[in-house]
């Protein structure tokens, strides 16, 4: 934790940078602060991770949006950020809304362009169990290395 | 909400046609209705996408399936739809039986042919944070765009 | 159930056999048993899925790493387990270290040479619903099929 998974209608492929929207995400995320001036996420357990689907089918396929006057070719972006449980109710907004703000400037020219919905979600997960294997932790506490 | 993800081993992609089985079950969620004659999901909202595993491991890896006659080539289907909460347990039911017999005709003829598991499961999302940039939702709601 | 989904990111895909990772992943569920001696996880239902990002970002995106001495290509795994609620604590805790020490061990080697962070975590789902239709189960359960 904290993970960003991020699934796509294929036809975006082609359309947008996704490894430019990952890193604009994760530098989102590693500047968020919480009321105390600490940072909300750890900087070694920052992930994004994204997905373009092998085959999709969205809303009505295109009818909608053939009689409104468009090519009826719909795109969709599912983000689903988990993270731990244990934030503020108002830090988990902050957050959302900032990952929000950064996807919406990412996909602002092209949601003027073609049909095209967003949805961002955040979950605080409570799994049974959490293991870790990382040499990547310590590279940001040399200290506790 | 409500979007509905297929994983599925790679031994599948030649079997089946996933895009058809994607356009099948959205068909299928696009026309449940509540007891009150509502449309369950918003048209506007209803996302499938499918994905193909890169590797897997399936279960004992054929053993049991060769002894019994087979080729030992294991293929499985993990249809999971995620949707808001608040609709009746009844509606949830209605419209689990319907995307599992959608998904079981589809696979009718595969199952008869090979070794095939597949589940279904309907989990009910409470995201802490939800937050849409959509220009689909306002196609099926003109008056409110 | 019981799921195990990998994802990862997409350098690994070239410097680890995640195929063999699967299959000492679902040989480690299938030899886990409780206080009782019977096995944790059904056969059938064993199923272990891996999928490597199209586009990732992870961290900083080396520059801790390449301060430390690096390359600053950082990888990272993320491996998710669901598994249906009922189990003991005990259990859960048994078969989560199990199976991290089965991640640990085909990541060893790496885990010396390059960035690597990896996390296990377990999720007791309690969908809304739950249908299958497979024929894997009777051939683990011959009598009952």
């Amino acid at each position: 934790m904290p993970h960003l998974v991020i699934l796509y209608t294929p036809n975006l492929e082609a359309e947008t940078d996704m490894t430019a929207l990952c890193r604009a995400l994760a530098d989102t995320m590693l500047v968020q602060r919480d009321a105390a001036g600490k940072a909300v996420f750890p900087p070694g357990g920052t992930r994004v991770l994204a997905y373009p689907a092998a085959h999709a089918a969205i809303s009505d396929g295109g009818v909608a949006g053939r009689a409104a006057g468009g090519n009826g070719d719909y795109a969709f972006v599912y983000l689903n950020l988990r993270m731990g449980a244990g934030r503020t109710p108002e830090v988990v907004v902050q957050c959302g809304d900032a990952l929000l703000a950064t996807a919406k400037a990412h996909f602002a020219a092209l949601h003027e362009q073609r049909h095209l919905g967003l949805t961002l979600q955040v979950d605080e997960g409570a799994p049974s169990y959490d293991g870790k294997f990382s040499n990547l932790h310590p590279l940001f506490n040399p200290g506790k290395a």
